[in-house]
């Protein structure tokens, strides 16, 4: 074992260290389409904040770079190690440190999964409510990529959900922000500014974050649209109406073609109607009343048709639940489908027609293809881009997101810029801003270890 | 007129740029209780985002300090000036620029008043749901203070409501931050950064918030209790019921009977009960329709009665109103029954209980009074201190603010430190927190031109 192996090791334990072979394929890439695997040099599993603290100092020492891992399940290569580098697992570090049901909280280490997280909070009659489509995901992982998913329509990203992280700065200290409150303003938000800053600024080692009741009734409908700028339209209709949907989706007809072959989902919408369409609304509500979510059913029917939707079905408990879950495995189909990127662009809700006619025009004149899916009650745009050829890509995927940006949105929603993407957030962006954004990560970070190449070059 | 001077009014004009006994004692201070009066050396009032710019790049260039200024209704001396500084006021910078129904947001100058901007959601059915006490506080300055208020416990505080900024650094360059969306993962958040900064990073010059629907039917509950720690012990109850209050608030007994005697306010609660109370809850409830909102008002009135309250008076709109500004201007109550010091100490909810009894006895031991009210549903305290001798208030205040500390809290849920809480701040913060809060205030502003004495030394 080399020298700087062996310093690691001494940190957090021989079992604890993998270098060469023993280093599985997982560790080497993230979900992002455009990435090549690459294998760490070392990858370290702490098991306590003083051990991130060490091997962040250790590495410094050695100017071996350092990448967090949660659960890889990201889009945008950011938890894609470096040859020389260190990745820090967060594996072990997975225990729900705490429900706390008077303060409608949980502390949480960083390795603990969405979907763990989701059953230890029912047992207390709560949620975490952010719920990104792979509920593998780690809440590590989540504040590093400022993850949303479907309920943040109405519950907000995990931005509006993390009130606190005990964090370790690349310089070793550990320090705690926030808390278990929801508002403070006693100087700089460091919580905020490290959400979102996928792996570069500071490493989470335990994250506080806010509950809301669990609520026990809930329904789904469907709505099939004859165009797709009707859907886009009616979204804005939806919003204003006061029902507060919990989930508020397009899926055009394609990818509902994919996603329903792919998980065998059969919705009961009849073939002439499914012809007819070009995109459904999946508008998701509850209620902690069973008869004012009746209410709200019936008002949402009743708007929707006023909308333009061509008819509406109320899915009862099982086909609802494969709905969303097909919808959340919407990736999978359009990998298996053999889409060559996967983006999610995010615009105002109402640029939302102009900016999908746009790119569907955009995509046929590269003769290519721009399928998708995605939060429309966010504007948030999740497209499967066919496209073979790089550099076709690269110009096609420049076009769609200056295009997001001149309607006032911005190249990701949730996914992240990581280092898939980075080449267009770097062309794109203010360099005003860049240049700002530079010397807040050497603020951090002065001797620039954590995820070099992710958000910079 | 002298060489920086005429610098400054060849940007502004003449009329915009005061000096000398053309500057009112106005712009000498804020509404913090603690911090004297101090006149400017130059009042400047641009009107344009470029004039922002030129200002503060010309205040760079001779070395004049810098504040910005809303309305002046700030708790923390954040918006009081220096001797040689300039003052930039953001009264003439008042524009609603625009009312979007599709996004439901709103984008605005800085100087547009909460009170104005309300006036201007109501016309589209929407409302602006920061409701700090005072309607006169301009945008701008919440965003400098990330301000609260009453609706916070149910729509959050400014930090989740402004979606995006248009921002001068103090470097003179002109940022676009976030947008009309309320999800972005593309670089680090600065518009997050900026809120909350007091001043010292960056000048807002226009800000784009999150609108809601404005709910029709509303009721506001006023509960008396016989003991502090019950009305504590409520809270949670009442939060996680699934209610959802607009407003939770409690107000202690002194406090009641200052505000109602300011405000000749009667509020029929009978004299026999009104001995018998230590402090009140008040409840606001609101829904878009008539009859779930009774069913809600039933509902609490159950809960908080099992809850220990003594009795709940469901107010009928003019009295609500009445109650409900009352409380807001609890302030002035104490102000004019002689109080020394307001603070704002945010713990978590369940800590309240013991918080409120610590402080009661660390004030008796000083021989000093703490009275008060606060966002209860928020962990947020707002004590009048009483107490003539400014080294024992020192102590008094440094000790309430370690127990808030110690208990998970923070020193201000909302007023911000400025320069009124700045040696308890830097006192008894994490030093490597502090350290690297200046880093960052280093990244924006090189030349520390940006509000200096605010937040550090
Ligand atoms: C099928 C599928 C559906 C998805 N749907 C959604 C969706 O709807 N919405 C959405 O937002 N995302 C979605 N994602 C993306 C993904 O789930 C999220 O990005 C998630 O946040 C990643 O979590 P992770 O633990 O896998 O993170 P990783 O991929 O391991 O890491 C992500 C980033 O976080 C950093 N990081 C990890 N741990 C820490 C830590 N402790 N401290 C600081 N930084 C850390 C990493 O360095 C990296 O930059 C989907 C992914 C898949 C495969
Ligand atoms: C009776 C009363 C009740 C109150 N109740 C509450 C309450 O319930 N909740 C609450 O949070 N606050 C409350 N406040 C405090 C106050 O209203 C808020 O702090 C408000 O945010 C101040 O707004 P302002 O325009 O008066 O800001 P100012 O006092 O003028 O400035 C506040 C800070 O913002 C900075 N600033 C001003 N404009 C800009 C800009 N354009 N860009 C960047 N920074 C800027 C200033 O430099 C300063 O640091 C109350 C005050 C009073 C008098």
């Amino acid at each position: 074992m080399g020298e700087v192996a062996a310093r690691f090791a001494g940190i957090v334990g021989e079992v604890n260290l993998l270098t060469g072979d023993r280093i599985s394929e997982d560790y080497a890439h993230d979900e992002s389409l455009t990435s090549e695997p690459r294998k760490p040099a070392y990858v370290a599993k702490p098991g306590a904040p003083g051990e991130v603290a060490a091997l962040l100092v250790a590495a410094g020492e050695h100017g071996v770079p350092v990448t967090a891992r949660g659960s890889g399940s990201g889009m945008s290569a950011a938890a894609r190690p470096r040859e020389d580098g260190l990745l820090i697992s967060f594996e072990r570090m997975n225990k729900v440190l705490e429900i706390d049901t008077g303060n409608q909280v949980a502390v949480v280490q960083p390795g603990v999964t969405l979907a763990e997280l989701d059953e230890r909070t029912a047992e207390a009659g709560l949620a975490y409510t952010v719920f990104p489509g792979e509920l593998s995901a780690s809440v590590g992982g989540t504040v590093g990529t400022n993850a949303g998913g479907m309920r943040a329509v109405k519950y907000g990203v995990t931005r509006h959900n993390v009130l606190g992280l005990q964090a370790v700065l690349p310089t070793g200290e550990i320090i705690r922000t926030g808390g278990k409150t929801s508002k403070i303003s006693t100087g700089y938000d460091l919580t905020q500014l490290i959400i979102g800053s996928e792996g570069t600024l500071a490493l989470a080692t335990e994250v506080t974050v806010k509950l809301f009741p669990r609520l026990p009734h809930g329904a789904t409908l469907l709505a099939p649209f004859g165009d797709l700028r009707q859907v886009m339209e009616a979204v804005p209709g939806i919003v204003s109406s006061g029902l507060a949907p919990n989930i508020l989706e397009y899926i055009d007809n394609l990818t509902m073609a994919a996603i329903s072959y792919n998980e065998q989902l059969s919705l009961g919408v009849p073939d002439e109607i499914q012809q007819a369409t070009q995109a459904y609304l999946v508008v998701g509500l509850e209620n902690r009343d069973a008869g004012r979510l009746d209410g709200d059913v019936a008002r949402a029917g009743e708007l929707l048709a006023e909308l333009g939707a061509s008819d509406v079905y109320v899915l009862e408990g099982g086909s609802a639940r494969k709905l969303i879950e097909a919808r959340e495995k919407a990736f999978w189909a359009a990998k298996s489908a053999g889409a060559d990127d996967v983006i999610d662009v995010v615009v105002p809700r109402s640029e939302m027609p102009g900016f999908l006619e746009k790119t569907r025009e955009t995509a046929l004149a590269a003769e290519s293809g721009a399928i998708g899916c995605g939060h429309a009650g966010d504007g948030n745009v999740h497209l499967a881009i066919f496209c073979k050829d790089r550099e076709k890509r690269h110009r096609l995927l420049h076009d769609i997101f200056a295009d997001a940006i001149a309607r006032g949105g911005a190249i990701s929603g949730e996914h992240g810029i990581g280092a898939a993407k980075k080449r267009y957030f770097l062309d794109l962006e203010d360099p005003a801003k860049v240049a700002l954004m530079r010397r807040l990560k050497h603020a951090f970070d002065p001797g620039g270890i954590l995820n070099p190449g992710v958000l910079f070059d």
